[in-house]
């Protein structure tokens, strides 16, 4: 039925799926760094608590809160810290 | 790391996890019509689309759309509607 993906010994997990906006997955981030690619432009969305980013094009870290969105474009590498587990949301356009 | 639920023949899976809310799940649920019961207080959270709810103490159902929650009280059942893959927060209190 849903595609269960696990990265970083199962320290990310996700469940994909496709709904009301398109190919998605819903995951859990456990505490950590981590340094994810895309295939595609993603758009993520944190669904508790809060998450750090780095993405090429910027020279520091931003945070993201329960709800804000941050897009990413196709074909790079971005890292993404959380201090502790944190739900999230992505979109692949 | 995370424990994964599945429900109704993996219509309705789930991620468990400890994040900023507390003990919390993040899933996805499948089309369909599903009846839930609840052994603590649950705070259900829409993350994409929208999912039609029964409440015992509701005579009609009620739509919940994306960033909507709604709480479910302690030792009932529910049901739960979709009609796309739905992709959900549950927090446990």
């Amino acid at each position: 039925m849903f595609t269960v993906n696990q990265y970083f010994d199962g320290k990310v997990v996700s469940l994909g799926h496709e709904g009301a906006d398109g190919k998605a997955t819903v995951g859990v981030i456990a505490p950590g760094e981590y340094e994810f690619g895309t295939s595609t432009v993603e758009i993520m969305t944190v669904i508790s608590g809060k998450m750090n980013v780095k993405q090429p094009a910027d020279s520091d870290w931003k945070e993201y809160k329960k709800f804000e969105s941050f897009r990413v474009e196709k074909g790079i590498s971005f890292k993404v810290s959380v201090d502790q587990d944190t739900p999230y949301q992505c979109l692949y356009l």
